[in-house]
């Protein structure tokens, strides 16, 4: 392979495309960059196995052919040389990257080890507003799990019904689910994307404008300026949320989101180093009584609030509370619960577009 | 103790003094803030047992006394009651931190077991522009040994002769130093003050004014707004910079630092998984060649140079020289050498006050 292009063209590029890259892998192919010369460009792409980032640009091409280069450290080099003319030759063994006087060589991995990169995905599409898209990733992917213990639960559902879409993560302590409209879609579907997509496809989009994504045999691929994304989907059942969230409720509170934000987190910091950073609501006439303990003290607040229902006392995890709470966008907030034992909800008061369910922790006073 | 106090007072102190608090120690007590009130002020003081910094704030005092309260859990919780007014009221036990209708309690420890702190410190003294000592700090404490191996290393040498100062610090492997004007001093002197002191200071010194640094006794003081600042010192023979700077050389390069930065950076890319990240300059009729190899490749650069003398091929820590050159600050450099296993110098071209010694890497080419 031999060709020629701009420093600026190939570093953007390459610094959208290492973001694919896999990191501590057994498979270093996983880590590399696959530069390809066809024609009159340069098709660079990277992925982990599960996600895949390719973007084209313009080049002289001498010679045509396939290489891969170590990702990190071919993308910190060629950073710093966007205001350059560079010339990549490789043969078996090593790239050189040639600009101005100089001449590095990297080591090279054979291009036949890449996986291929599916992106032949239009089967079925949808499209939203970028604006929203964003705020649906957004608003759910924090509530994924992180570990692999149940594979399906790191990513987030998308249901599909005609106009309507609706997005929900779940990680075993709490739920998200976010619902809203469609500007388009080819049919009705339901889907499970890797929340790590999902932050890449976030990052990537932007503006005024619209999303499209494509769906085809369990894979997703979306396009932004030249820049084109792919990623498996997660097969499995994922959990029916309307079998999980309650629809009625014997206690619900409105409050005020700042005053309830700001007791969180000061009962919280005595709690911080504590396993589940565990909080107290306990919720009578006209108030939200917050309290935290541990061995570093003990906090009691109360916050102002408009009450009805029966009175209860319930303790959570400080950390889900403070995320849902940041995760609404509403002056008020309203609280639903049923028992000390049973999830309870946190939504605006108005807009229910959004809606955070949390388990409560069982403590030794309400086991 | 009893005291009513602004919490925007208390936290403003609060956040400056908890940086004097000591982090992961086998002494609880130095991890504190200690509270004391008396007449019509709180004052608040931390201190790791080397490091203090102490602030008093304005209170009304209902009952005097001293209280030691856990720094950090302290510092974070009276950070988000800036908008409130604060009754501070303590025990033997505890502390209770009562706000609106809130109240909260912290562990407290005795103040009798927290260190006496020395503020009685003003035998000698000198006063810098302020400009100068955030220059001369920041121009030499980044070469400051980060081990304890040999202690005094940990801090610069400050000497103090007539109206002239050098701040000298080194850490076995590269030097630095840097001299100046006084704006006065009582008499001339030579201390060595730790490096994580010098850094608390210059983050808290601004503006266009004057910075007077107090000596007696091994220790140092500093006040700024109120807040006053004390260090031990470091006792011990300091290396003599004369010794070990070479006077006389066989080769010296002037050359733009931007293009030598720049080719330094990409060079020490493919190192800096290495243990030494070493990088190797071949000085010849005006260019430096830079390169470096490793088993992800090698870059092999000239970077254009004025070179006077003989030609030499020299290894370093590409980490050393990339942080010397930045700590320079004119557009063009002189690098000065005399064999491929003796110290060498960076240096502006034309503004000499600060100096950078580094000490190349033996390799298997040159040992």
């Amino acid at each position: 392979m031999k060709a020629f292009c701009e420093g600026i063209d190939l570093s953007d590029a390459v610094l959208k495309v290492v973001k694919a890259c896999a990191t501590k892998t057994v498979t270093p192919v996983l880590e590399c960059i696959k530069i390809s010369a066809r024609n009159d460009k340069l098709i660079i792409v990277a992925t982990d196995g599960e996600i895949s980032i390719q973007k084209n640009i313009k080049a002289e091409i001498y010679e045509e052919g396939d290489v891969c280069v170590p990702g990190r450290y071919f993308s910190d080099f060629i950073k710093k040389l966007e205001g350059v003319q560079i010339t990549l030759s490789s043969d078996d063994k090593k790239m050189d990257i040639i600009y101005a006087d100089s001449q590095t060589a990297m080591q090279v991995l054979s291009a036949n080890d890449f996986p291929k990169i599916d992106t032949d995905i239009n089967e079925n599409s949808f499209s939203m507003k970028t604006a929203d898209l964003k705020k649906f990733i957004n608003a759910t992917s924090f509530c994924c799990a992180g570990d692999d213990s149940r594979p399906i639960l790191k990513g987030c559902q998308f249901v599909i019904k005609g106009k309507e879409i609706s997005v929900t993560a779940l990680d075993g302590f709490r739920l998200a689910t976010i619902k809203g409209e469609l500007i388009s879609s080819t049919g009705d579907m339901e889907i499970v994307c890797p929340a790590r997509t999902l932050n890449e496809i976030e990052k990537m989009i932007d503006g005024d404008g619209t999303t499209e994504i494509f769906v085809q045999k369990g894979r997703i691929l979306v396009e932004v300026d030249d820049t084109v994304l792919t990623s498996r989907l997660y097969n499995g059942d994922f959990i029916k949320k309307d079998n999980i969230i309650p629809k009625d409720f014997t206690t619900r509170v409105k409050v005020d989101k700042s005053a309830l934000k700001a007791s969180i987190e000061r009962a919280a910091i005595l709690v911080r180093s504590d396993k589940n950073s565990l909080i107290i609501f306990d919720i009578s006439s006209d108030k939200i009584e917050i309290s935290s303990n541990s061995e570093i003290g003990s906090v009691q607040e109360p916050v102002k609030a408009e009450t009805n229902g029966k009175d209860i006392k319930i303790a959570m995890n400080s950390k889900f509370i403070i995320e849902a709470v940041n995760a609404l966008d509403e002056d008020k907030l309203v609280l639903s619960f049923n028992s000390q034992i049973q999830p309870f909800i946190c939504e605006n008061a108005e807009n229910k577009e959004r809606l955070y369910l949390i388990l409560p922790v069982r403590t030794m006073n309400n086991a």
